[in-house]
């Protein structure tokens, strides 16, 4: 019962911040399920802070570590502080943010304490709408599964 | 005596594909050496095949499945069939092909069979160079380490 709760409170965040996409976190790979609903977790909390406008909160789903990734249309970032830097350069207040959510999951292990997420993403905003895909290293910290790596690219709509 | 050797001849096949940056495949993520020189022979395989202006061979590196996935700017491709395709019909002739090289090359291992590689690319084209970087994760199969998903980003110039 209780973790029917826990799938059910998880479904609901899915509903606000991943949409129905999620679904398709495909059992098939043979995910552990708390490993996918854990990381699952993570990225509805990110996109919940993101949605607040709330970077600090939104960068804690990432590896707090100068090891940190990020690959983009510029090219490498690396660290915690220089990827934190880069999302406040390019999206400076709330109307820039806009309002983000997550579709088409997959989460896919790459062992016991490594899986690899694909997916989605789109920024509702009045000056103009933004999306793409992103491809996510997730590695079990002490603390819990954190974002290793993100390579995230914008595509062109009809592209 | 026998290592050395490997990893000399490594070394070489390095200096034609991989640039001088392959040496900066990092032994601090406690990588196991055995698995980043067979990794780092997949990508000089690739790199030397498309040299040639043969995606057959090129292809070899990936894993041969509906389910390996490639990232770009386009969006996904998921499947083999559609990744070859996809190569085929963006890269037509070998003078499209160019000369392909991998610098930068970063391996981090995500348990012990899988890992992360982060790099490079450049293609020297008389039509004009393009490259950019690369996300790359490697599972170990049956018949060696193999490329189960890409993300793979064009990066301008000076940007």
């Amino acid at each position: 019962m209780h973790m029917r709760a826990g799938l059910l409170a998880l479904g609901f965040a899915l509903v606000l911040c991943l949409g129905i996409g999620a679904a398709r976190s495909s059992a098939r790979h043979g995910a552990n399920s708390e490993d996918q609903t854990a990381i699952g977790q993570v990225l509805t909390e990110q996109c919940e802070a993101w949605n607040r406008g709330d970077v600090a909160a939104f960068m804690k789903g990432y590896w707090n570590s100068p090891e940190v990734t990020f690959a983009g249309g510029s090219g490498f970032v690396k660290g915690w502080e220089p990827v934190t830097a880069r999302y406040k350069a390019q999206y400076p207040d709330q109307a820039a943010m806009g309002k983000l959510d997550f579709s088409e999951l997959q989460i896919r292990p790459l062992g016991p304490d490594a899986a690899l997420v694909l997916g989605k993403w789109h920024l509702n905003r009045a000056s103009g709408d933004v999306g793409g895909i992103f491809s996510l290293v997730f590695q079990r910290m002490s603390d819990g599964w954190r974002i290793v790596h993100d390579h995230t690219s914008v595509v062109p709509p009809h592209s």
